[in-house]
């Protein structure tokens, strides 16, 4: 027993604490404590004030979090050392010289070709810290490097990793993102900074904000005040101006992105409550009409209804300061326009089909995001399935009816968002919520497991000269089954899992394949899992404690 | 359009708020308001403190509860009538002439066939309110009924049932529970309060506490500190015999007995950890020796460890108010005994084999438990699959692996309680919980929906002679993979549909099969959930939202 107990010890591999690992990583495993008075430095002139922000959260987290290492004792071996490990008496955060000092959440919401997150950190033995990078942004990549790296025992705080250089870690894809679809049901302002603040953790930079769907319209913008009166739940479950504005600059400050999506022309029926004639089957039986109840799709054929959406994507989108808007573009319902007969009268008078009538209006929405700067991202079908013409070929396709599906994207030249239903919805396996089944389960049964969701391959059939295609991926919660009362618990800490598929790459730092090596992950996930419920984060429980806190014990 | 929502109008039943369903219901759809006086007399005299205590929480419940009405506009339209609408001065609490005063927490630990719940209501449309019963228990489950009447709008309390009257409602079964095992992970007192209130909202009344299983002994017993000392995952991590005085007390004043369950002699790996002498296989391979990490099982044919068990489960059986206590008993693994030299050197002594060994341990361990005049409950393995020859006439036997083997525990004379894994486990449908299977779904694959659920028909291959001997059933959460911060969402407000199979029973009030109507349930479901939100429980969205403010819309 005592053998078996030892052999699993050594096993533990060095790196535990950090989610996702870095490229490139060398650490010991020796203890350095936390100097009571230590500080955070920051070494050049002119800081932005939210790079100051973050540096102070860091601190404080560091302090606060009091997470106990994950092994038996929860550190108590651990604390035979303390008398005589070091101290560190801070950490200095530096850019690079004549690196340029613009805030955080500038550098968050460039284009992604244009974003540079890398940064260099370095824990010494003897007592000193330094962070560097090219931008704030790369600082702050690091400073969630670095408030994973400390445990608390008895009051000290202490690592057990030293000493730790990171040279260059910087994503192997830049778009790393979580999806939150507040439609089907609402989500305050603070249950989504709550989830903002975790992505930062986890180095996740987009969040992709599916607003609204059929079921409710829970934004107000001012010049379409009607949208949201009749189509929010309530005026309290709506956000307002100031509210989108307010997550939108919580999230640039921690490093991410909003990449706001308005689904057109499907799953608009809500349109329908203050704009009926602009909607076709508007609560026509949804089974005939739509993938789910309330069924309603927006006239895309009347050039009315197309100047109206360009007009509403527009009062959004030049709000937003991301250069990427989705125009969603999923699940089009071709019985519900051969039946509605307003559609059917002006495709015969125009002579188009359905299809070509897309085409048209697709070109006056994009064209009004165009104008405004925004690079278009849409739903595989646009590409797959209605042959959409217009797209302009920097278009941004989420490729999500299954894995599959990608290559033939990246075949059509469209750079592609991994998000796969059968490998990262978080939603799946809850049941049939249609009410009256009761042996139906969910369309996308089973579960996925994070097992499941890291084993994903970004790469599958994608050639080499496609490569750059590929910016990466997305987690997502579609909340049918799903309110602020399960959001942590059905999101994390599974929603990290894609977050290390495309920060670290199908490499580990010890040169060894990531993928598949679920051993190896699930310590560091449990760690991260553990370390976001000290922040008061609902993140679920992965195993039994047993397990967790024995590395490899559990295994089969 | 108009017509389709004018008939679903027509189409809601009429007593959308109360679940579980009372079995005898006559009421009507006009608006009373509470009296912003509003009182709860007591009408006996010498009522004991735990009655007026559960008035006290059923009159804050009642304004704190704040629940908007679940249709399109939340309660506006009714505000037409408030003008004109009678409002009701108090509730009258009265004791049939005779009735004993005894306190509800001896009235709810009392043995299963000793229990009166039944209690008679009436709302009248000019004001005037009385609950009557024959116990202080019945009036309790009068009182939840009466909570579940009352909305809010603008500030004004309201129901929309008035008149109402209920008449003897009562429950179809004796037994009716949920099941929380603190074992795999651990949950605090706090938590299991927190659900105790919610139990009792639904008119649970057994808390089937797994207190122990192989990954952790969470109890802290005075005679046997060495088990949590060893045992526990942290001493903050287990509970004192304080916390379980005050978990048993806070529960039996809500109506609630707890039946606590140490499961022997399998799942007592942890055993070890103080008493390795005491365990066989001790955390050898766990895929040969035990269905899940880490592997153990009590010597049971060793008299020294029948002995140490028996003195356990008297330890902890004493200080417990409840008839019932549960030894467990399921998924002994013989491989387990067959290569543990110690085990194999006793039976061949004394010319047993591990069953008939198994028999002399059980006699032990009950004989322990009757002596303490307790009840003693095992798993379905006792009867079905062990041959236990000693198990006395009156054990109660839990049904969990398949509910199809119900019919063949009764056949044998046994009474029964319903935890069949394909009906009630909350916890199926997560994935397979070892770390590196990333195909594995849950062994009780798929999610158990409300739906399946309540579709679950107690009588199933049961004849009519035998139908006493059904005492009810209850939910489950094992918890490899649930903890604090999912209890909220992965149990309510599901595990409130065993309440209404085993309360309710077969027939609706109104005469209709309840097995089946899933589309009448659903709004009541829905109520019943969204009141439990709004007393602070993270119970789940059973739909989007724009279904729970439309009946039937989201049927198929």
């Amino acid at each position: 027993m005592f053998t078996f107990s030892l052999v699993l010890a050594l096993a533990i591999p060095n790196c535990l604490g950090i989610w996702p690992i870095p490229r490139s990583l060398d650490s010991g495993n020796q203890i350095l404590k936390l100097s009571e008075s230590f500080a955070i430095t920051v070494g050049f002139t002119n800081p932005p004030q939210d790079l100051l922000d973050a540096v102070s959260r860091t601190k404080d987290s560091i302090k606060t979090d009091q997470l106990a290492r994950l092994v038996v004792g929860r550190g108590s071996t651990d604390s035979n050392a303390f008398r005589t490990a070091e101290s560190l008496p801070g950490l200095t955060v530096k850019l690079e010289e004549g690196a340029s000092t613009q805030p955080i959440a500038t550098e968050a919401v460039a284009a992604l070709g244009l974003r540079d997150e890398s940064y260099s950190l370095s824990v010494s033995l003897n007592g000193s810290a330094e962070l560097v990078a090219n931008t704030t942004l790369g600082l702050l990549r690091g400073l969630s490097t670095f408030e994973q790296l400390w445990y608390t025992y008895n009051g000290t705080i202490y690592t057990t990793y030293a000493p730790l250089t990171i040279v260059n870690d910087s994503p192997a894809y830049p778009y790393r993102g979580f999806m939150l679809d507040t439609a089907r049901n609402f989500f305050t302002v603070s249950d989504i900074k709550r989830t903002l603040d975790t992505m930062y953790l986890v180095k996740i930079n987009v969040l992709h904000w599916h607003m609204t769907d059929a079921q409710s319209w829970p934004i107000q913008i001012p010049e379409f005040p009607e949208l949201a009166q009749a189509g929010a739940y309530s005026i309290s479950q709506s956000y307002a101006p100031d509210d989108i504005q307010d997550v939108v600059m919580y999230a640039a400050e921690r490093g991410i992105d909003v990449l706001v999506e308005i689904d057109t022309p499907g799953h608009t029926s809500i349109v329908g409550a203050s704009h009926p004639d602009y909607v076709a089957c508007y609560l026509l039986d949804w089974a005939t009409y739509a993938s789910e109840p309330p069924a309603g799709q927006l006239r895309l054929a009347d050039p009315a209804v197309a100047n109206f959406t360009a007009g509403v994507l527009s009062a959004i989108a030049k709000t937003l300061p991301s250069t990427m808007f989705s125009t969603g573009g999923d699940e089009l319902n071709t019985a519900c326009y051969t039946d509605d007969e307003p559609t059917q009268m002006i495709l015969n008078n125009t002579g188009r089909t359905i299809f070509e009538a897309l085409d048209d209006f697709t070109a006056t929405t994009h064209g009004a995001l165009h104008d405004l700067g925004k690079t278009t991202v849409v739903w595989e079908e646009m590409v797959l399935d209605y042959n959409t013409t217009t797209l302009r070929n920097d278009t941004i396709v989420m490729v999500w009816v299954s894995s599959e599906d990608a290559a033939a994207v990246v075949q059509q030249g469209y750079r592609i968002v991994h998000a796969p239903s059968n490998y990262f919805y978080l939603d799946c396996g809850a049941g049939e919520w249609i009410s009256n089944d009761p042996t139906g389960n969910s369309w996308c049964d089973p579960f996925k497991t994070w097992q499941e969701s890291y084993t994903f391959d970004p790469l599958e059939n994608i050639t080499s000269d496609q490569v750059h295609l590929v910016l990466g991926g997305e987690q997502l919660l579609w909340t049918e089954q799903s309110g602020p009362q399960n959001l942590d618990s059905i999101v994390w800490p599974r929603a990290a899992v894609s977050s290390e598929i495309f920060w670290t790459g199908a490499t580990l730092p010890d040169g060894f394949d990531r993928v598949g090596n679920l051993s190896e992950a699930l310590p560091r996930l449990h760690d991260v899992r553990y370390r976001m419920v000290q922040r008061g984060i609902n993140a679920i429980n992965l195993q039994p404690e047993w397990c967790a806190l024995r590395p490899q014990a559990c295994d089969e």
